[in-house]
């Protein structure tokens, strides 16, 4: 299992983290959200997802990870 | 029809945008969030719906409307 945090621009509000989360919920672990710090932080398995994936998964919901 | 704009604190994004104009749906004839400006305009008929209850709904998604 591999943990990571991500920083992630332009999440709002808990709309925002919800539709973060559930975008992840397929490819990790867990996923949560620190709406104050834009931090996205993932434990996710090599087996079943890389980090490539999980960025892609934030993009497409309308955010930049950076 | 009346038509009446709304000042609603809290919408920052799509998400809650919609989560207001859908909680309308059943009470308005037409909703429209003005993001940036934190505006709701309604048109709503008076047989159906009244001022209170649209304000209520949109309360109750979490706004605070002023």
């Amino acid at each position: 299992m591999i943990k990571e945090t991500l920083r992630v621009e332009g999440m709002s509000c808990n709309h925002c983290a919800n539709a973060v989360t559930g975008a992840l919920k397929d490819l990790t672990e867990e996923a949560t959200v620190d709406l104050k710090a834009g931090m996205v932080t993932v434990a996710y398995d090599e087996s079943r997802a890389n980090i490539e994936q999980i960025k892609a998964a934030i993009e497409e919901q309308g955010y930049d990870v950076i």
